[in-house]
């Protein structure tokens, strides 16, 4: 260790995430798991640097106590003071290998199985892990030269649910997301840039609160604005905001790459038009009708059975899901890509799961959004910001 | 078009790129390229949007004018406002199939291949595309039933050589990285948050100029300190900076996804040790050499080989690669993943090719970082920002 570091999480929280994992290795049949998703790797090792733009990979064995990270050489001392990890179980790859042709840095990879004797063993690999593209995955897969498990996405269903460390830092989350909102809906006037809001967004993002600063979130925010609110995934351009135009704006504060998003509607000018107002109005009974019947035990296709009577009541015209699970992300998204508040999901919610419930009401012309971070508790759900679903006047 | 928009590239523009994508497809050997890649996308399309987390493609066929590109639904708007295509080369996949392990987005690139009968055509598929796993990919070629062409970043090359107006906006990235440096080298002082001092530079890099905003860079800044400064891609924590400690700070400012990225390096107090302020005045000089040696037909080995004088006069140990081609790009980074300044790569520099030059210097304990990100002009090499290469003291 060669520099003193207090990491957001002590060795027992990473040795207990590391068991659950193996437990699900052994119950699909593999003893070696390559997990190359930037967020499992944090997850289970607390590695925490922007290196994933080159290949670099986390191999479990249920033999092993630690993982094995392998990364850039120039990034050994990253994962040295942002993990538990003793040096033998940090390795790195020559720089020769980035974006090199002819040569790849999984060869490093390969070596470490076959030095291990863990490559005789029942290998799975992720082959559907964030940052890591068909020819990273094959030239694991073909140098090994045997029939491997192809999992998918293991580690992301073990951080579904959430220990009390992991859920303070989405409350931390959840303040700085509040002060970001607050940032945004003060900035928002006619003839003010759009970018000049989303400055003031990032400022307070980052800036965090008195007693913590923000990590950086895994995606932008969003703001379509006008007949673009019609759509969810716009970012912002440097025109002027204009009167009587609407708006949408969805954000995430991060604390230590713990995510809590939010999303709210907000009209610029005096009366807003009935349509608008109604449908922020009907968005957010659905919000709270729904975050009201949850209960753990319930699946998530009979959460997405509340919401979608306010949807047919109202005629809001939802057609997409309502919302998926969240937590510790990395880019290009805070969503963890397991489960889905909607009628085909049945998983069964646990207490410590938590998701971010979006009404987005997306008509032709225009757009209103009203979405929750709620965690499942042992006997309801919990909303983790604080902050009123009205259509916000500017 | 439900909405007006002016888009940053012309249609001609984005034919022109069409074309010179499709010629390397001619070259070898294929008649129909599928690629994920957003900045690829973006590059061909001007598609803009931050829905890159769910699996979409792009269909270039060399016997179709336009691509046909495949996003979710509920994106559909985002791409008519931000292309030029015609409604009919934009195609939607149901929400039902994200995240949802019976059935693959994909489905619908397989049938659109059908019916336009370019499966029987000889396809290939950037297997190397960013935010595309090994499992969509595959999806796409089990799918497929046939042979197809491993491609490795075809559009990434075609990326490299930047049209005037591409430069204009990396000009104009330029000056937002300025002010963002400046931000940050104006907030660093003895007591500061580092979460502050990166709390500024966010809002810089929004805020633009007066004349334009920015748009979000592909990858945070990054700021390790003291001893951490030894590795370059740690970003900031929320502790007090100290006196006497140095830091590197590595950002970029970005314009329509365009990038011109910058690192500096600072020491807080009154007289830094001699071998930091030796270590950065070095690597300046190493920068400057360099990029004076420059011109077009001189190969990336030979650039770095004027470097290597200077690594080697002064002992400076810098062993990775000393930069990379640089231009519009989405996260996870800002690199355009094709050529790289160092020993072993041959590319022959061409007007209008830009490089991000990075003289980082990683020691065991602290670390010096200069560099510039250039533009290959008719008879040299032209810095995009105007800032001393001096150490920083604050």
């Amino acid at each position: 260790m060669t520099s003193p570091v207090s990491l957001p999480f002590t060795r027992q929280e990473h040795e207990k995430r590391l068991d659950a994992i193996k437990k699900e290795m052994h119950s699909i049949g593999i003893e070696v798991l390559l997990d190359s998703d930037p967020a499992n790797i944090f997850y289970t090792t607390g590695y925490d640097a922007v290196s994933y733009y080159t290949p670099q990979t986390m191999i479990i064995s249920i033999y092993r106590t630690e993982p094995i990270l392998v990364i850039r050489k120039q990034d050994l001392l990253a994962a040295k003071v942002r993990t538990h990890l003793s040096e033998d179980s940090i390795i790195g790859w020559q720089d020769y290998m980035v974006d090199n042709e002819h040569s790849h840095p999984f060869e490093l990879v390969l070596s470490l199985l076959n030095e291990h004797s863990l490559s005789r063993l029942k290998v799975g690999i992720d082959v559907d892990a964030g940052m890591t593209t068909h020819f990273d995955t094959s030239f694991l897969i073909k140098g090994l030269k045997k029939p491997i498990t192809e999992v998918r996405r293991l580690i992301n269903f073990v951080r579904m649910i959430k220990t009390d460390r992991e859920i303070d830092y989405m409350k931390q989350a959840a303040r700085i997301t509040e002060s970001s909102m607050r940032a945004g809906l003060d900035a928002i006037a006619a003839g003010v840039r759009e970018s000049d809001v989303i400055a003031n967004v990032y400022h307070a993002q980052i800036k965090g609160t008195s007693e913590y600063g923000g990590d950086y979130p895994a995606n932008p925010p969003v703001m379509p604005t006008g007949r673009r609110s019609a759509t969810p995934h716009l970012t912002w351009s440097d025109e002027p905001l204009m009167p009587n135009q609407n708006l949408t704006l969805e954000l995430s504060g991060a604390r230590f790459r713990y995510h809590c998003p939010l999303a709210r509607t907000v009209y610029i000018g005096k009366t807003p038009p009935k349509d608008l107002s109604d449908a922020t109005k009907h968005a957010s009974e659905g919000v709270q009708a729904t975050l009201r019947s949850i209960s753990p035990g319930m699946a998530l296709s009979e959460v997405h059975a509340v919401w979608e009577k306010i949807n047919i009541k109202h005629n809001l015209g939802k057609t997409s899901r309502l919302g998926y699970s969240v937590g510790c992300a990395f880019p290009p998204s805070w969503l963890e890509r397991t489960a889905s508040i909607r009628p085909e999901d049945t998983t069964v919610l646990v207490p410590n799961m938590t998701f971010h419930l979006i009404a987005g009401i997306w008509k032709n012309h225009w757009g209103a959004e009203v979405s929750e971070t709620f965690r499942v508790t042992d006997r309801g759900a919990e909303t983790l910001c604080d902050m009123s679903q009205e259509l916000y006047i500017r």
